[in-house]
């Protein structure tokens, strides 16, 4: 039986295409091994497999003690498959944290603490003299540009940076423009109902006695969002009526150049003026450097409250 | 704050020599690191230290939530400094299996299988174009000769004999000769009363209504210790008097040739030529092949006490 090779639930590019590439080093160095996938592949992934004219993995629902498997972009056994506290981990590949991980045998264990699962598995490649043809650095540029937002995350290394102008020149492509179009597949909003994009990543926090409702939604196009604005307008003030919320904030986040912009409905929509110094306009502003709703977004708000009611 | 490296509990010899060479590795790479030991240094690992000039690491007793640190070959909790749990871990180099391990941030955690942590800390030398020193070179072929029992341990891979014959062409050292009187160092039983050899890794046994005791040591050299036989056999007697054991047996293993010569008293040590299928002289025999109580000194014994009298 294929020594099984996978990455975590809800998988990402870096996910997906890290078990390919090491399915692909793995039968090059003689081994009998086969990518899987943990979930469904989602629009940014899908677009950088069809570009680079690779398939996606077969599906794996669970794995048992008769498996040998090799784990990619995570270790934690609640993010992998069902079953992998039984199964045979001969190796994993990583760049999380490590925890909630445990094998009876020693194992090939390589976290690094860098951008990206591929950046590691480049130098696993040279390490081990195995050519990276032409499909496998699109795949593991691809994952770069996902996992970093084409180098402008905080977590982006100097590894990163390094292979993936390396893994550029491999493939042969403009990394802008094809990077671009991947984050833009996979961050388009253009497919998702107004109810989906409102609710999709959405919580409520009580401040005072004032009950408030702040969503999130990932972008790289914002106008591309706020043309549905009518239709955005009416689903939250549907929302607000139904459940009572003193303030629902729709922030619109532009993941490249790492700026928001906030659609505030509500009585109270007006304490975003006093949160982020700021003019509305049609109920909507734009908040420069506003990218973290639980570090910017909810304690500038908690505090316009204070000031202004209590 | 310097980076704290060090190993495990009851350190040995690939624990101290892997401490220091990852030490040093850091510093030239730019990082304020320092090697500590958590327990005594054992005479094979000061018989290593000396040969190649070299001091051994301060002893450290726990760590506390201000300690940066680094983990060489171990990564269990349990086996690790008091405290672990609360330091920063920026890195492991090991190669035992993974469990009881965690971190809160991602870190350079490498685990291989392979023999021992230095043939791990070779390729990380090498991957870094760091030049491996003489002395370098000598403690890590230390710490492989010490783990693989000069690559006749079942543990031994390619890996650890390849990197072995690396290290000896560097260190400039005949791999044999300083091997075997390395060895010997650490498993010379000289410096140990009789108590102390036949207490130091003892059991007992109830088989049927039979109580046997079974001790084992470990030397490289069965004949130093059967020098010893006339007061090893007092010790004994009075342990048999003592605990009215049926039959005591010591193995005295030698770990190079992989055989053990045993030693029997009480009054059914006659059982043991049905055991093993040996003739006793003196009371004493050669056990070939013979390693392992566990899986094959105690069946045995249980075998022949079973066919004998029940």
């Amino acid at each position: 039986m294929s020594i099984k090779i996978f990455g975590h639930q809800n998988p990402d590019t870096d996910t997906i295409t890290s078990a390919i590439v090491l399915a692909e080093l793995e039968s090059k160095l003689g081994r009998d091994a086969k990518a899987y996938r943990l979930g469904e592949v989602n629009k940014e992934t899908a677009y950088a497999l069809k570009y680079f004219n690779v398939d996606a993995p077969e599906r794996l629902d669970s794995v048992t003690e008769e498996d040998t498997v090799m784990l990619v972009d995570h270790n934690e056994f609640q993010q992998s498959a069902p079953g992998i506290e039984a199964a045979t981990i001969l190796a994993v590949i990583d760049h999380h944290r490590v925890a909630n991980f445990e094998t009876n045998a020693p194992l090939y264990f390589r976290a690094e603490p860098v951008g990206c699962t591929a950046t590691v598995l480049y130098k696993i490649f040279n390490e081990n003299n195995v050519e990276v043809t032409r499909e496998l650095a699109g795949l593991m540029l691809s994952a770069i540009i996902s996992d970093t937002l084409l180098l402008k995350s905080p977590t982006t290394t100097d590894q990163d940076e390094k292979t993936l102008y390396q893994l550029a020149e491999i493939a042969d492509i403009n990394l802008e423009l094809y990077g671009l179009e991947m984050l833009k597949a996979g961050a388009s909003t253009s497919d998702k109902t107004a109810e989906e994009l409102i609710n999709g990543d959405a919580k409520t926090f009580e401040m005072g006695e004032r009950s408030v409702r702040i969503a999130q939604v990932n972008v790289v196009d914002v106008d591309e969002l706020f043309e549905r604005k009518d239709e955005l307008v009416e689903v939250i003030t549907k929302e607000i009526d139904a459940n009572k919320y003193d303030l629902f904030t729709l922030v619109v986040t532009n993941i490249l150049e790492s700026n928001s912009k906030v659609l505030a409905l509500g009585e109270h929509h007006g304490v975003i003026e006093k949160a982020f110094d700021v003019a509305l306009e049609d109920n909507a502003a734009i908040l420069k450097g506003v990218v973290s709703r639980k570090k910017q977004v909810v304690p500038n708000i908690e505090k316009a409250f204070a000031s202004l009611y209590e």
